[in-house]
């Protein structure tokens, strides 16, 4: 068992059955010290990619890719934003999502301006649920010609199809905690 | 000319007059080498405050609070949400707050869990505005008791009266960059 699965066992809560509440240390409180940990694992697991840039989406994903991308030397992170501001340009990739928590559909959309051909892509998000998410965000990093060299999330829910979804599709995808059922309010984890 | 100042100089832009633009490493992209130094500053300038806990909002403030956490030895984050979704518990303190950017009324909420009478809280933040965003995170503050040790933001807008409001509410607030005009396409600051 490892920091992640054990943490999930301590503190995760479980609602209306299905959705996964982690948010005393990963997605509404964050315990830097833990994700740091989160992100030290990730960068052991893909050290020898020649990863130049993280991609991730707000808002929980972004925190866990800060500290990975120190481990990388400091690295840029661009994360993925959820609508249109008067910030943002019009010149940007962007891919429709359906969110599994909210069950709405946004886009997802990153500035043309911060990917391109010479990206080394690491993926970084919280969850993996169905994979609606990453989906778009390996659909954006496609669409500007990157190339995406791993993902990584920090909790898949393994009872749900997103994680054979993205190995499927080819990807190098680790998942610090992967999910096996959820019965009776206790979780079991994949080995 | 500080480190901020340069690269707001060099890198920002300016849309419709008076939106600032600096997504190239503080709000999209995030140059995380830069904003670390960043939070080295404001580390310095609140180092004898025995502050425990950093609040930000999602999302734009969450790398740079992850990276003043650190200073802090990895203290707890809490970023405040923007909307209810699934994952919230109805046990929550919220704030209704205006956006200078979209124009658009939202509320911005933090699980009561993750702040309470022990915390010594700096407030951090990448624009102040009109300082609509911070005095919703003031208002949830005082709600649960926790204590304002300081506020921090990236950028304040100066020609614009939130800092003014901040300051004169009594919060220590250090503001890294303070635009005094925008004029013919070019900034300039105070000191």
């Amino acid at each position: 068992m490892n920091i992640l699965e054990n943490r999930i066992l301590k503190e995760g809560k479980i609602i209306n059955g299905d959705v996964v509440k982690v948010d005393s240390f990963l997605n509404h409180q964050l315990d830097i010290k833990f994700l740091d940990k989160l992100a030290e694992i990730i960068k052991d697991y893909f050290k020898n990619k020649d990863i130049n840039k993280i991609l991730t989406i707000e808002s929980s994903g972004i925190a866990l890719a800060t500290l990975v991308s120190q481990k990388f030397g400091g690295i840029n992170v661009v994360f993925a934003k959820k609508k249109k501001t008067l910030n943002i340009s019009n010149d940007i990739y962007s891919s429709k999502v359906s969110s599994f928590t909210t069950k709405k559909d946004y886009e997802v959309f990153v500035s043309k301006e911060y990917l391109n051909e010479n990206d080394n892509i690491l993926i970084i998000d919280d969850f993996l649920s169905e994979g609606n998410a990453l989906k778009g965000l390996i659909d954006i990093s496609n669409k500007a010609n990157s190339k995406i060299y791993g993902i990584s999330v920090a909790v898949e829910k393994g009872y749900l199809n997103g994680g054979k979804i993205i190995r499927d599709m080819g990807y190098d995808l680790l998942s610090l905690a992967i999910i096996k059922s959820i019965k009776d309010g206790r979780f079991t984890f994949y080995d």
